[in-house]
């Protein structure tokens, strides 16, 4: 494994005016910028946003994003409203508030067979290219009801890999209520947050959730499903989206067998 | 596996002024508090830092710090220079200069076998009782040059955890410059550049490097280590701190048996 994965600052800037950097891999950046517009609730839809420039230099690499005057009003207030009492740590806003956003409801979302759950799940780990040259990147994945992988995004940060994935489905004009998003990682707080800003009903993680991540989905209506294995997988909240086999049409029971 | 991690939001505030909020697990907060300010360059020794107040709250953990005057006008410099401009991303920085600070060069360091080494990822892999609960925590450690563990933190959070385990090292007075640390995720830049700015010669990471990592650590002096494993490692940069089985005080080859 002599390959090793490119990690860039990504500069966003809304309407000129420069909002954060993310340290990520310079793959897919359209689609990144799409995703944490839309996931950081920056944008309501795809159309709201016009990429104008992605520029790449010797620091990283640059985006010039457009977004209409209700929009970027909003985000200026947001700005205000961090303004003479911050800066930021390297991952971190100022503020608890801003922190904890209210999380969206979600809409009603798909049934999901737990065999089409494992399909999702075997694909994506066959379909994560970077991953395989360097061992060092995150994939988040949209499977369809039954389990086939449309979608994959790679990234070094979880976070990136996700609203990279929320990208490329916005452009493509994928329903984030018909099917299921694997990723690769745990599932924090701000996993969850992201896939329920963006509209997703359902977020199976390979490890772990935490606490925080469980009280939103609990909030948000969102399916969590954590340690999503070839053995099995549990499902911490709103489980009546997942049919466990032998189940038909019926809220699954609360399974509990991780076999980690 | 029934417990899940707790994750909640850590505010901290320097002089009244607040600064930065992470999300990570409520535990070792002090160590954290102290770990944060020293690895992002807030303050350059623990006698610096006087910890006034951790209040907890049903939204998060409030933590109220004092530093000496010129401290406080250099972050409050550090504000400045973000004001007007921005306010941060959930997970960025505004500015790309503000991200890729210039690293400090780390001291000579210590020279550790690579049979060390193993000791202490063996001794890493059974020091996690947050995580054998949970699934869900990263762990940073720290050992003597013989591989011997001395201390491990755990966080949600990775960067959170090597924070810790800073904070807790400096609090007990430990020299950085003569052991290792090892750490249970990927070695990214901000992971390479905390472990310089604290003064640690050598970081060893369970998984993979990022190229920005690399490039950092080159520069730093700082000896990166990646796939470590039972079974093999790869040195990255400045390998003369680290002696392959048989080497006696001469620098090692690169290794490049990760066996991943």
């Amino acid at each position: 494994m002599d390959a090793v994965a490119a990690e860039v600052p990504v500069a966003l800037a809304y309407n000129d005016e420069p909002f954060a950097v993310m340290l990520g891999t310079p793959q897919d950046i359209a689609d990144f910028a799409l995703g944490f517009s839309l996931s950081e609730g920056i944008v309501g839809a795809p159309g709201e946003l016009a990429i104008e420039d992605i520029a790449t230099s010797l620091e990283g690499i640059s985006v010039s994003l457009r977004v209409p005057p209700a929009r970027a009003a909003a985000l200026q207030s947001r700005r205000r409203n961090l303004q003479g009492r911050s800066g930021c740590g390297v991952c971190g806003t100022e503020s608890i508030e801003a922190v904890l956003r209210p999380p969206p409801r979600v809409g009603d979302g798909p049934r999901i067979a737990a065999s089409a759950l494992q399909r999702a799940l075997r694909e994506l780990r066959r379909s994560q290219p970077l991953n395989a040259l360097t061992g060092a990147t995150h994939a988040a994945g949209w499977a369809d009801a039954d389990g086939a992988l449309r979608f994959v995004r790679e990234d070094v940060g979880r976070h990136n890999a996700l609203d990279k994935l929320i990208g490329a489905m916005a452009l493509a004009g994928a329903d984030p209520q018909r099917g299921v998003c694997v990723v690769t990682s745990r599932a924090s707080y701000e996993m969850a947050m992201k896939a329920a800003q963006a509209g997703i009903a359902v977020l199976a993680a390979i490890s772990a959730p935490t606490a925080l991540a469980i009280a939103l989905a609990e909030t948000s209506g969102l399916t969590l499903i954590g340690f999503a294995r070839d053995d099995g997988h549990a499902v911490y909240t709103h489980p009546q989206r997942l049919l466990e086999d032998g189940d038909d049409a019926v809220a699954a029971p609360r399974a509990t067998d991780t076999n980690r």
